[in-house]
């Protein structure tokens, strides 16, 4: 039997976990006082504004164990986060982590869960300040709040796109939706881990720098990242904005492994690209001047795609899907809702 | 059947939060952006460090749904975490809220919940700026993301009590555990929800006006709120001190409904006193000649016992216990611990 936290019980995890992420960690840079007391402590930065933001992982509800390693189911949970702050344009700086864990949970893999969540924080400069652990008879939970920080007056919201404006998108939204459905299909997942469409599901990556980037160059009117999919997330921006919005359906980006997991899979390649798909992507809406600088700045950062996939319209005309031959049906966004389903 | 989560949806019931948070809760001076983003954002003040904890509550485990009432959870929920910042000499400004929901939660239940969080919030003008809603298979938790602001250079810690200090504590410590007891005891539930004790478990007070009090007079060396028990977070105070402590029986305080419920229990009164329970009183420690201005200081802000129960001793003597008649026993501390117990 590994070694598990009925062995070690909670302050003999706490001491671990606090070892670990002091050999494993990076100090931040302002913080005041870390984990250990009743509350943690930092110096905000002048000039400076905080962002929060705080999103929880469920066993068998936002992941099954048996398809995600703990390292990466780490990684996962703080990349959601870190794309929520890098979607306000900011820089993350401090996390909480709660977990809710089972008595007979292997120390090991607990561990390996930090050091996923540290190696998404380092390259911040990024560090766990406090959090808390918990047991529970039933499954496992990650609850992690990220604080971040943002120049005064440069946080791009979702609720500021305007009439006519260009709308962008990152990377290829659907994929992590395919690696998924190939996970849930699949005899056995170990020959898979290295799938490009499955590590998009288990260990996305977040657009936390060209967020912040985009925000820096003032270029961008609207922002939000893709954590409830394409269509879902355009809905929530178009709702917010009081606009809405056309996409043209040839513009829509979309990699080979998709193409190919679509057919695989018997599944719509729109349906992939447009539902519910945790891929942590940005859509972003600036001036249709603007959409040349826009690029300019990602294509700074990395070789990650960008396209340009419609425009903002009126409210009243919904989010339209326009075909190859000019004819347009309306969509219906339908955000990944926890509860209805 | 009352209206649940399953009929309204995750959007729908974040929407009716959101009315709720409106009409019932105060908007916090500094607060950029609330709810309905990637991320709430704040301008911090000027001079000030920034506070952070967060507490967990899972069902089944640190709390029986049939021993409290939905409101009365919110606000013990809340009141953990004001404890906190409040140890801390700091002011709760913002609370950041997630919900694991079983999807036949009524919803009357979880607007309760919400009315309990505001209570303990409006006094502070802080609010709610974000969170998250989840729907788990089995028990309920909440888990609270609390941030707070305290002068600089103002924040008391648990590790700085030095050899000779008085030690305070205010309250009664081990009426929530009495109140606990008489609970699991009982044959019905709801003529007992008044009953003082009962109250201490299902709605403790918190000290947070008391710490920031103490904190920002300069007089205390040292502060920790007692959630793990007198002993427990004693014990927790004085490892990251590196010190011991000397408590006097006689000094210990008691109130005669704690007496009386200890001998209608049949439990040891000190083991009460001294054990898990959670109180959320505060032990102060300071120099023995300013014991009578955190009294004073105390004393102006209610009328809650403190007592000096004690002095701060080398690490070496551990922590003493010191009967009547002079004679000394050694106590060893044991915060409740979540998994080995």
């Amino acid at each position: 039997m590994p070694e598990n936290l009925r062995d070690i019980g909670e302050f003999g995890l706490i001491s671990r976990l606090d070892e670990l992420i002091r050999r494993e960690g990076v100090q931040s840079t302002g913080l005041s006082l870390g984990i250990g007391d009743d509350a943690a402590c930092f110096r905000p930065r002048e000039g400076y504004e905080i962002l929060v933001t705080c999103d929880c992982m469920v066993e068998g509800r936002h992941y099954l164990s048996a398809h995600i390693r703990p390292h990466d189911l780490g990684r996962r949970a703080m990349v959601l986060n870190i794309s929520d702050i890098g979607a306000m344009g900011g820089r993350p700086c401090y996390a909480l982590v709660s977990l809710g864990l089972k008595a007979d949970t292997p120390i090991s893999d607990v561990e390996a869960m930090y050091l996923g969540f540290l190696r998404e924080l380092n390259p911040f400069e990024a560090s766990i300040i406090g959090g808390n652990l918990t047991k529970t008879e039933n499954g496992l939970f990650i609850d992690i709040t990220l604080i971040g920080e943002v120049e005064q007056g440069k946080m791009i919201r979702r609720s500021t796109a305007r009439k006519d404006d260009a709308i962008l998108i990152t990377g290829y939204p659907g994929q992590a939706t395919a690696g998924l459905e190939m996970l849930l299909h699949a005899d056995s997942h170990e020959d898979l881990q290295d799938h490009p469409l499955i590590r998009a599901y288990t260990t996305p990556s977040h657009r936390a720098r060209e967020g912040r980037a985009v925000a820096l160059s003032g270029f961008a009117t609207a922002m939000i990242d893709t954590s409830d999919g394409f269509l879902g997330d355009l809905g929530h921006l178009c709702e917010e904005s009081g606009v809405g919005a056309i996409l043209f359906q040839e513009s829509v980006p979309m990699s080979e492994a998709l193409i190919q997991a679509s057919k695989q899979l018997g599944k719509d390649l729109y349906d992939m690209i447009l539902g519910a798909s945790d891929d942590y992507e940005l859509i972003i809406t600036c001036d249709r001047e603007s959409v040349d600088q826009i690029n300019t700045i990602l294509g700074s950062i990395n070789q990650n795609p960008v396209s340009e996939v419609g425009r903002i319209t009126d409210a009243q005309d919904g989010i339209q899907w326009v075909l190859p031959d000019g004819k347009a049906k309306r969509l219906t966004p339908s955000g990944w809702d926890h509860f209805s389903e």
